[in-house]
């Protein structure tokens, strides 16, 4: 890439915040029980007073079935939470750490 | 990072579809004019066939007074697209290309 701008985030988080109907044959992240999950991020996040890692709400983020899912950039490394502890980690290590957390990663193939 | 993991999308694009009412102190992207930049974009990439291209809709990115923003990730651009014509250069350099579009780049600084 030609352009070498310094990254706005240390680290920015996107987190799939998509609603299916009970029953919807895709499924949904919200329907998994993302919200409290992304709730507690947000909270971590300002708790620790992390100026420079963003967190943004997304639509469907493509891989329904692996959910919940959140993604990591620049770095490109998905999470699928399961616990408010799991959470509690991806912050220590990989936000304020930037050690990822190896077993949460989800490889995920298009 | 210790983890090397292939990335799932070449380029990963994040359009902020954030609406807020009229009159709203912060104004929004949508209230920008967002939603018809974005639907192009979708268009532009599914009928170009760029399957390792990833876009997703976003609540706020943070930077409401400089919208209609997305960002493109790994690479962490940032673009303020004002027109479809420049919806279409960005797909054709940038997401195509892999040059960035350099007239519409937003350096933010939080």
């Amino acid at each position: 890439m030609p352009l070498d701008l310094p990254q706005t985030f240390r680290h920015h988080v996107f987190c799939c915040a998509q609603q299916r109907p009970p029953g919807h044959p895709r499924g949904s992240c919200a329907a998994k029980g993302a919200h409290p999950l992304w709730q507690r991020l947000d909270q971590k996040i300002q708790g620790k007073g992390l100026t420079d890692v963003g967190m943004a709400m997304t639509g469907c983020l493509g891989f329904c079935s692996a959910g919940p899912l959140m993604v990591v950039y620049p770095e490109g490394i998905w999470y699928r939470p399961e616990t408010p502890e799991d959470i509690d980690e991806i912050v220590e290590s990989h936000l304020v750490g930037d050690t990822p957390v190896e077993r949460l990663v989800m490889v995920l193939t298009r």
